[in-house]
């Protein structure tokens, strides 16, 4: 599994108390990983808290037990205020925690799992491994390891997490094992339609106008090696977080992006990537993180300075 | 396996000059199941010959030997004109192969190999199994018992069969079998990301500009669950077929549209249904037919008159 299994068990069966988090804006997999680990600790019989920066998205919330999900500034009352063992899943960074870092005791002992490449081993215990596909799947290959059962809850998540990871089963991290756990989940019970129809397919008509007005923004550069797009503040609640996917499809394109404006003078900036060019070496420069083929940034300035010194950044990349 | 597979063998052991055949308009399915038919034949040290009704859409010439598909009105001369066996694919009727039944000797003895409910059992020898995702998935089953070694290009030919026929892992039959297959091919050296962006990702800017166009065009009616939009003409040699695909992902939509200007005051009509809805029964009634979630006809009048008479249609099939 290349990782100290005794050690692991060791640490989440001498502690309690846990924390669970995962990175802001959290996506399929990130939220699938932490109720997994939630899953995985009950079993154990240890409590736990899933504390995020971030509310769940409303697509995620089919997800079992997606309610224990709990956004950092909307903690009940009377709730422990600090933890001295953290969980951390599919986080490449300890700052990409958010305001979830406010709940850790100073001598917080933190468990580190993760796929980034990225990933700057920043836990007590660390188990990164970039050729894994997704974290859900390193947990999958953990509860199998720890002897525990697989329920049809524990199963859509690993499946969700998997599927969202690996773009529904299109990226270059779709190995024979994602089909074969994919395959052994919906032998546990998991509805591969179902699952795909609640994260893809119930999109709000505001998101599909949209995502309209990207593809209409979308402008070539680099002879139309590169494509980006734009959105205006005030789509606060769309989610575009596929946004960029599409533009990706360009034939042609080795990378596409989306800027969209969070408040004034502030921008989100999505870069995609085909396998020509990575992009978490860009966002990594421009202050973000990522994957090679799916990385972002937060970035102040005019939308006018955005883009140029993120076409600076590229043209650093691209073999011209 | 559900067939007789002694018959079956004896037929295409005993016999040679095989024409090999398949349904109008082919899609994915329907060319990797000829073309595996193919390698399977020559396999069998066999002399076969592949010829459809129509062209292979360029997004499938990518196939491993789709050159060797050929359409009936582009026969190289010298060809043989008639033939007294023929394996017909993927096809529910006979005359759904348009027309190659031109070359069908009056005796000929056909092999019916096909995964479709509707299917009239029209052959000589009938292998018909509507539990199986794909024809691609049945002729997976048919090698493995004829003993022939599936190499990267059968490989390849089956998961694209697969991938398409379950909407890329997402339609209710994609099994567990369907995942431990794709896993398989895999394994043999199929790369998931090439056949997904070869098949569904090499769109062009002016592809997804009118994409961006169709959903800003798109209106609700009946209270938000049925949703109309519209291209002008002059989008001619755009691919619009998966347009409507997008609009029937809005939640609470039981149906969509897309209207498409051909020529003056004529239009082409997209529908598509969620399960609530048959657009076949709808697209009948105006002129055309289809399935029960996609079907569409073509229609002549002004936009206005084209929309009032579909949503006039439309309300009669609504549970309003």
């Amino acid at each position: 599994m290349g990782m100290d299994l005794r050690r692991l068990e060791e640490f989440l069966l001498a502690n309690d108390d846990f924390l669970i988090t995962t990175h802001v804006n959290p996506d399929g997999d990130a939220l699938c990983s932490v109720l997994i680990f939630h899953g995985l600790l009950l079993a154990l019989g240890k409590r736990a808290r899933v504390i995020i920066n971030d509310r769940v998205f409303p697509k995620y919330r089919f997800l079992p037990n997606s309610h224990l999900i709990q956004p950092v500034g909307k903690l009940p009352k009377g709730v422990q205020k600090k933890f001295k063992h953290a969980v951390i899943l599919d986080c490449g960074e300890l700052d990409r925690i958010g305001r979830v870092s406010e709940l850790l005791e100073p001598q917080v002992k933190v468990l580190n799992i993760d796929h980034h490449t990225s990933n700057g081993q920043f836990g007590a215990l660390n188990w990164v491994d970039p050729q894994k596909s997704s974290t859900a799947e390193m947990l999958y290959y953990l509860l199998k390891a720890l002897g525990v059962t697989i329920d049809r809850g524990l199963a859509e998540l690993i499946f969700v997490g998997v599927m969202t990871d690996t773009g529904r089963f299109r990226f270059s991290n779709t190995t024979q094992a994602v089909f074969q756990i994919a395959g052994e989940m919906v032998e546990l019970g998991v509805n591969p339609q179902q699952a795909a129809e609640k994260v893809y397919f119930e999109r709000s008509i505001r998101e599909l106008k949209a995502l309209g007005n990207f593809f209409l923004s979308l402008e070539p550069f680099f002879e139309g090696r590169v494509y980006l797009g734009y959105l205006k503040e005030g789509e606060k609640a769309i989610d575009t977080e596929g946004f960029a996917n599409f533009a990706i499809t360009i034939k042609g394109a080795d990378m596409a992006g989306l800027i969209r404006g969070v408040k004034p003078n502030q921008f989100r900036v999505s870069l995609r990537a085909r396998d020509r060019l990575s992009v978490s070496r860009i966002a990594e420069a421009l202050g973000g993180g990522g994957h090679p083929n799916a990385a972002g940034y937060l970035t102040e300035g005019t939308l006018d300075q955005v883009r140029k010194t993120l076409l600076k950044e590229v043209e650093k990349h691209l073999n011209l």
